[in-house]
């Protein structure tokens, strides 16, 4: 189950990033955790130049990874924008939410951040995709409005319309999984236990007659003609 | 199908990251998609700090991207030091190699980096899994042993012993598939038959065991706790 991402929008320098720095560490001592995706036209920056990665990615490495015991760092060509759901999908599987700067032009909900100091109007062309304002000034119109620092207002609104507990049915209970090639058993670890059974699982999902499985079995004959 | 995945090693300041910046263009010219992966024991850096990526992380997000038209930057936390296989599953897996600074304490085919002027002696512990050497100056012993600036003739031997062109067996013959749901045989279109198939087969493609699978059986039970 992919989490739901709200995207935060603004003009220029209206705060994004600002409120961003507030929402994170009261969504962490909430016990969620939360994801951030920065969307980018133009260049793209994201290592320190002179560092090992850096000079690999220079060299004309198609991905860079950098591995630590308690993260890791990735720079990958693309051959296109990839969407949100496509980043999503990838990258952010096991998170509670995930929250964008960018991302106006689609239908993601949307809280938009507004500084009348800095600019006379908010965005044109809100829709029902907005779930809320921020502001500096109190605004009219329908949509809960929030000041920057009412952040555990916000994050109120966040929980109760976007982080309802929500159960996987497969998340009841650990699956168990069985795996035998040529009549051996394959020992499977933790990981790829997991990503065998959530790969066939999601696969088959939209398959009539699979809408709610308790117990799958599958065998390929890959050389029917040896067979 | 993995990519293979080649560890350069050597003694600090030994030049590996300076190899690899001669092998990537090289690599690159003759048309190979190549990934670096550099292991690192403790602190972790990768994004410029005061960008507002390097903001959303110190703020505590657990997953940050920066996502582009023509890339994306990830920067993720993990519970655990992922080993190469994972990385390489999760992150690479659509490319040709991968090649690693790092790693000397596993099993992946090594080349070691050695240069006289800095160390008296080699890396201790060389074992099978040694493929060639890369000296400042000609070494005895069996293995290949090339100049820092032979890159044509080191990927000479990359391409002869690990980029030969390979044939998924799944490509030999089409195979056939049986999916069973709680123990009623559910009808696949080709499609469906073949999403699946060719799924499970790259999803066990890298398990010990799991070469060249003739048949393959897997069971789910995806409620044991009901089963």
């Amino acid at each position: 189950m992919a989490p739901p991402v709200i995207a935060l929008v603004g003009k220029p320098d209206c705060g994004k990033t600002t409120l961003l720095e507030k929402l994170l560490p009261e969504l962490s001592r909430r016990g969620y955790r939360v994801g951030t995706i920065k969307h980018h036209v133009h260049e793209f920056a994201m290592d320190i130049p002179g560092k090992d990665t850096w000079r690999h990615k220079q060299a004309g490495a198609h991905t860079v990874a950098l591995s630590s015991p308690t993260g890791i760092g990735l720079i990958k060509d693309t051959d296109h924008d990839l969407g949100v759901d496509e980043l999503v999908a990838r990258y952010f599987g096991e998170l509670d939410l995930v929250l964008t700067e960018g991302y106006k032009h689609t239908s993601l909900p949307k809280i938009e951040v507004y500084r009348r100091e800095i600019h006379p109007e908010p965005l044109a062309g809100r829709d029902d995709s907005w779930i809320a304002m921020v502001s500096d000034t109190p605004l009219g119109g329908d949509l809960p409005c929030f000041g920057p620092d009412q952040v555990e207002a916000i994050v109120d609104l966040l929980k109760q319309r976007f982080l309802a507990p929500v159960k996987l049915p497969m998340a009841k209970a650990p699956a168990t999984i069985t795996l035998t090639v040529d009549g051996n058993p394959i020992s499977l670890n933790r990981f790829a236990a997991d990503l065998l059974q959530r790969g066939i699982l999601g696969m088959i999902a939209s398959l009539r007659g699979c809408e709610d499985p308790q117990t799958v079995s599958i065998s390929v004959n890959n050389r029917p003609d040896h067979g």
